[in-house]
């Protein structure tokens, strides 16, 4: 009873995470969860946006986007509709809150990182292929800040790890890491974001089709909570010069 | 170890769901979680969106919007902005999607259901109580257009019912349907979305500050169950006129 | 001959006016006129937009909208279109325009005073509701901004009252107040803005069908001097706590 | 106790109307009112809006801007800011609702005729030039339109004739026709449009400063009709030719 | 066999240069270039956008556009539409760095000129016509800075002179300054930018059917220095009052 | 007197073309001119735009667009903006405009192609690079069109290959292929677009400093003659599967 790729319920994708792929960014990375491919990079600014000036601490955010023909059907270009539709806003959002639940901000001082998370090829999971992705480049570009004492505090900014994975119930089974054949047919559709030590930084599940139950729900939350751990694994390994 | 007003920890806000609120809308309710008012207002047409012609199914959505001075500080209008904000734009798709997890689209029939949400005044818990008062206004929509024989199917559309609440840990403690204030102060936020089986719709949870562990979180969804349970009842009580 | 609610032709709706209706506006009224009600809120702020600042002169402004619903047939969202129509944008400077008229700006000093007058319901003479009740929520802040001190003049800021409505000919007869029904009937439609001494503030006739001779314009003017006494007698009682 | 430009009170600045101002457009007037110069072209297509499909009326529409240095200071480009003003949807729905006056939707058939004024230079009186020279461009388009029998009916879709000037008290003197510096001083401002007979299809007065009593407003009006009669000799002429 | 117009392979078409067009703009020209008429009207403000702030230099942009019945059929206002298309765009970035070319950036000082180049007709040609007459009301504005001091440097902050012209293959043969019909029936199309003294500013060609080789480009290239320098010498003729 | 990298005047960078990126458009291709990276995916769609349908013709479109850290300094995304930038307009309409020279619309039938084209990182010639690219990922996009029979007809709708190349004069010297420090520095740059058999398609030279002559021109033609021949050499050795 294997998947439509092969793969048993509780394995991921095959993922790579290519740092260093662009010349101008602080931070830079080109992150695949099997066809899904998204190119992170991470830009260090001085200065915090208007509300947060003089805190003495730092923001970090983020932005997601699609290129118009990552997908199988080609999408509207935002930029030429002249508005970012909802999905966008939600993802972009989620992003950020999610690689600042491991920001110290006091410790960023007043500096901006903006994490771009562009989705070049599409294949489901491309949000959390994006926080696996977009911590990577956020941890070089903090790297590359303390280097060049734009953060002058002594202590790390990042005070852990953070990875994403989608999880779902399809044909009755929970499944990690759902490509989108299997997203596309998933009765339950979780993502869970979580810390390298194990801890929950968000939990997002939707039932789209029938309501699931309190069993089902934990369930998926082990499979999440282990693929997480593989991918914080991936990511050591990444920072490590090891991929 | 009370709380800012008085509830106990697993206590909801005084809850009201006022049915009939509009003259001209098919189903509209005032809903009021405590200090939190929400008018929601359920507009039924013929026909469905382009994409989904001719498949003898229907559509449920929802738009989310907040009065400009519904807080304690005047926000800009969206309108006037000339753009909808990320946080509107996903609270609006949260209660189309929680709405639809009880609609029988063949049993709807080619019409379409618009469910308006505009928060009159914002004290903690605005998409919870949208979604509970929402619910109300769509069966009353239902029983209209059931009534006018614009839906044909003898079979009731609704499966089911749908109520939400927060949930939230502050000072440690997991408190049930949080005010604006221990929403602020909360380091972990969670919005759950029932059946009034009990069974999960949608279940979002944030760390807002620390990471959570899986135990809190299995403390915060006992709560919020529990919550969703006292408002289904509520919502009962209410269609039946007994409010 | 009386008119399709029972009215006299020189009669006005059942107006009400309820002061303190939100806890967060330093103003606050939902004013009904018949099944028009609008929700009109107040918000000071300290200073004054960039091209008044160092005057010593305060301002006041008027931002006008309507809910999808609040008409018979669902209207879209102006903040989801992206851009606001003409007659919203029209509306919202005339309520400015009238409220202006009986503000001293000296002694209001450098704070402005934003009236959000939102329609919760239309039923004909939404822009004459928005003002007359508009009036008593600035009345309200400015009180409020008094007791606060933010207002530093002795002298009070509003040198007078101003209220609104709405006059037409309908069948060849003049009418007060018009509601929808008579509204879209109306030949001729006006709506006149007074101060509480009688004298204009507004004055803003159209035929909509023919085009109307002076010894109408006058009937239409008596009717609307008429209509507007009994309103700021309204209007006084409610700031004096006798509605 | 002349003028700034030594006219009498109840004098007009010198109009001129310039027909076939232009070889594209069906109809097209370059109309000044001393200063002020509005092109004004009216371009007729078949058909009509969707709502009025099928019906057999045609529809008359207007669009009313502003060069950016057509006034003493640039303003910004509309198109380049990305959204039109307040002051620009009000003229341009004036002049509409002023030109739908006279207009037989029956004899104008399923044809649309629309209106672009563009002031090419602003003193004062912009939106007055423009109906009044919207009027003759119509004219000429209507006559355009029978003789290409593109309009079919055998009478005059035109019942009348439409022109406006701007009537106000400077200094306490009623003034007819202000230009831009007595605008900017007047205490009370009018707009009036009339039919040829005398006749209001349209009257808009504002108190810039002081409400004003019931005898000013007389005084204003009886300006208003004798400049709206003396622009309708002049359209007069310009249709004969005697300009 | 000559052109649509009567005119010769090497002609331009009538060219007219309407110096002092309008009252308010510090330069302002009425250029024709046969039925094609631009409004070109010089603003001059002191002080230059942020970025160029402190550089003790100058700043010279412009703006294009097209009234809606510029042409034969009746186009979208840009305003309304909310968004300006990219030949607009384009074109008014042509007409800036075209003028930008022969400004000296210091001697200009701390200065902004924007040039509004508004086309109240098309025949082809506009955006030639636009530079022609633009270059001729910048010289004016800068005439009038010098003499009213805001320009402080002795030496002319105007390099040179600047003019342009179209060109195309039109049934095989090499034309100068297309009017719109033969504009439409070019297989290649060429615009070009020359200083006074006949270097190249912007050469700009584009095969519209076949793709053009060597040798008719160079034709075309000596048809289009011939026109520019006749155009020079016309704008000599008008910054000399002789026109 | 070498280049920055070493390069002789006449060197193209390492140009390498990379066909089937992605798996989901009909054509894609990662192009690199040295460190300039350009993604270009080609989209079939049955079908014209609306103003092309009946005609039996098909229709080629690009749309260019950056990545906001494609550059050295981020950049806003246009998508948040709400609006796209002139010059991304500018270079969107010549992609689509030098790859329709070499298209036979009714060979191609009522089919449309979408060519996107994101820059993933910048080096200067983004717009000539994405040409190149796009020419090969519509050779390819046609291809498959042609296999699935979507285009009828038996002759190829390419009538010929087209690629592109800047060139410019910094320090006096043309240079072949800038990069973007030489892009900053040079006084005249051009962009050619040229076909297969060395006829132009496109010429676009601006005078960045000081206006160029005759004699400049020639010798940047040259130049870019043999770039564009270089690289349709290795477009054909792509399309060959020799890269």
């Amino acid at each position: 009873m294997s998947r439509i790729d092969g793969r048993t319920p509780d394995q991921l994708r095959p993922v790579t995470i290519e740092r260093g792929w662009s010349k101008h960014a602080e931070g830079s990375v080109l992150v695949s969860f099997g066809d899904t491919r998204v190119l992170c990079t991470a830009s260090v600014t001085e200065g915090v946006p208007r509300w947060r000036k003089g805190s003495g601490e730092g923001w970090v955010t983020a932005e997601y986007a699609m290129l118009p023909r990552a997908t199988n059907t080609r999408g509207d270009r935002e930029s030429v509709r002249g508005r970012i539709g909802g999905r966008t806003h939600e993802i972009s959002r989620l992003i950020g809150r999610s690689l600042r639940a491991v920001i110290d901000y006091k410790a960023l001082g007043e500096n901006t990182v903006v994490l771009d998370c562009d989705v070049l090829q599409a294949d489901g999971g491309t949000r959390t292929a994006a926080i696996t992705g977009a911590y990577v480049a956020l941890a070089d570009a903090i790297g590359w800040a303390r280097s060049k004492k734009l953060i002058k505090a002594t202590r790390q900014p990042l005070t852990g790890t953070v990875s994403a994975v989608s999880v779902g119930i399809v044909g009755g089974i929970p499944l990690l890491d759902l490509c989108y054949e299997e997203d596309v047919r998933a009765e339950t559709d979780m993502n869970v974001v979580c810390t390298g030590d194990g801890r929950f930084v968000e939990v997002q599940g939707t039932a789209e089709g029938e309501p699931f139950a309190r069993e089902e729900l934990n369930g998926l939350l082990d499979l999440a909570v282990a693929g997480c751990d593989a991918l914080s694994g991936i990511q050591r390994a990444a920072l490590a010069g090891e991929n």
